[in-house]
């Protein structure tokens, strides 16, 4: 194995093209950092859904809110649309984090919330 | 309907305790925000992705890369354990994330991708 076959570089070291290789390289640590802070706004965005959660259980509101859903939807998929995103992806995302949220938010309701981001079923 | 009950207040409008409402709605400005952040993220990180794929392209490699994977998956594991956001939780971001990059290079390979962002089937 080279030096360049380290798991990091995946299938980078077999690009035979010195010039692409380099390239490949260059855009994934610009796809790790942007995936760095990701996950760190993710991190911030669950701290704030966490709070929202306690105040819902509180008030003994439902975890969904089909409204307060359209509404963001509506708006990530015009923001989408002006980055030039897919807005069908933009809702996918956002409904792959809101169902997640809405679990964070029966758990709270149900008294098995353990921690902030750490869903009760893994 | 009173001026607060607009559909993106949501429930907001139903908790009858000023503070607790004010609170509510606050949270969701920041959560709209943190949204509108990570909307702009994932469209620059696709703008890479896009890029990759057109490499991969044109030097025949496949469009999904295990190690390379593998290696995203447990960096973004540490990083999300470091910010107190559940780690299954970041691993299963990053198939979702993946996954739909995969296909646009699958797409990219096969001729068939229409334009940075748009999935073929949707």
């Amino acid at each position: 194995m080279s030096e360049e076959s380290a798991p990091e570089a995946g299938e980078a070291a077999a690009v035979s093209d010195r010039a692409a290789r380099e390239r490949l390289l260059y855009l994934r640590s610009s796809i790790d950092n942007l995936d760095a802070a990701l996950v760190h706004l993710l991190a911030e965005r669950f701290k704030c859904t966490q709070q929202v959660g306690e105040l819902k259980a509180r008030h003994s509101l439902p975890p969904a809110d089909p409204a307060r859903e359209a509404a963001q939807i509506e708006r990530l998929r015009t923001l989408a649309a002006d980055a030039r995103l897919d807005p069908a992806f933009a809702e996918k995302f956002l409904n792959f984090i809101i169902s997640e949220v809405v679990r964070h938010h029966r758990a709270i309701a149900e008294g098995t919330h353990e921690a902030p981001g750490t869903p009760t079923d893994g």
